[in-house]
């Protein structure tokens, strides 16, 4: 499984993403899902990708493969994120295809992805786009995407993220989110990959990878624990006066 | 949508449940989801239902008639618990597979429930009875079941269930669950039920049923969300030093 997340604020973007690949519990591996690619200087162009691992390598290595071969469109020359989100929809489309007919019924070659960043003066964004290839992106009451189990740590996001939260705020708030869902599924794991992207910078130079074991990333995640222990100790009683016999029922 | 809790305790049993039915989101009503049967003085035995409408229904008419009628397995007869969920599996079953032919290729009857209670000397417990009519329980570990939308309320209990956590404890913890479920989900909605009863006692006297404006819900849920944000207003910032240039990417 995997779980990322892509924030997209006033003052730019932030990515997060585990690091746990697994066909069945019994093989289990590591791979980071956020992947950069070396564009022209006036774009920077981020995936996180969700869903069967050969297709998500295969949909990388073909946008890699269109840059350096410089075909009509590629990550260079599209104009806009939404013009590279449909290029990417498209091969996600034609790579999920290449499989189905040797695929045993069970086979399953879909794949999501989160394509985030900016191009030219163009705003920065983040667009999620489907196994159909067909793609949505942010709104300003809704200023972020998920990818891979996302219902864990939905909570946490839907009360904490606004359009105008602080990048290093809303890192922290994709960290509890991880943290929520590591905790439940035991197929989402460190490390945890996180990128703050300023808007209008076109550097990608504030990178963090937290392992397992990572300071940080323990101090924060027992602390929120502990926190919540202490929020949750101090809610008030419901009154047993308040109660009444179960109707229906004798 | 549904969600619908079953924690089981050293002390007893804590239940609840949502209102919300739809049959497509422009479909929505209110029904109750937790179902209290009439049954001898030396038993205290109540449903939580999810799933199809037409299903849950027809299981607990079914429950009803058999012990009316008195037939040779009812929840009357039963000695144990785990025995009135098999039961109830078979039951659920056989009525699911009643309209599975006349069925267009969407239609879905398959239906979820949560068997509670405790009979006569019997420990109380709590069995998951899934649609193909097979069962879980709880463990020292795991203390609760969950039916329906589950993700979203799970990681609060995982942080706060134990089994001797107190039965009101617990029950706020329930509130606290569904309060995360009906942030994210607007499928699942009051009145919420709640049910706590005490080892031994062989009654169910004390019912809450909380509407949508309930006082005390609404303080609980905003009291919750107020202490969230400071909980997480005072975690520490990671620290800028520690990060660098995303990797694969001038």
């Amino acid at each position: 499984m995997t779980y990322c997340i892509a924030v997209s604020l006033k003052d730019g973007l932030v990515l997060t993403s585990d690091s746990r690949t697994n066909a069945g519990i019994d093989n289990v591996s590591i791979y980071g899902k956020m992947h950069a690619f070396c564009t022209a200087s006036d774009r920077k162009i981020v995936l996180l990708s969700a869903g069967n691992l050969a297709t998500t390598q295969a949909v990388i290595d073909q946008l890699k493969r269109d840059m350096k071969e410089e075909t009509a469109v590629n990550l260079d020359t599209v104009n806009y994120l939404s013009e590279a989100a449909e290029y990417l929809g498209r091969i996600s489309v034609e790579k999920q295809r290449r499989h189905v007919d040797a695929g045993q019924s069970s086979f399953n070659p879909s794949a999501t992805f989160i394509l985030a960043g900016q191009i030219g003066q163009e705003p920065h964004g983040a667009y999620l786009v489907y196994p159909e290839g067909n793609c949505i992106t942010t709104s300003r009451q809704t200023p972020y995407l998920q990818i891979g189990e996302n219902k864990y740590g939905k909570p946490v996001l839907d009360r904490f993220l606004k359009i105008d939260t602080s990048l290093h705020e809303a890192g922290r708030c994709c960290l509890i989110s991880m943290d929520s869902t590591m905790r439940s599924n035991a197929s989402v794991g460190a490390p945890v990959e996180l990128l703050i992207y300023h808007r209008d910078s076109l550097v990608l130079d504030e990178y963090y990878c937290f392992q397992e074991d990572n300071e940080y990333l323990s101090k924060i995640r027992k602390m929120w624990h502990e926190k919540l222990k202490e929020a949750f100790a101090t809610l008030p009683q419901f009154s047993k006066e308040d109660s009444r016999p179960l109707p229906g029922c004798i």
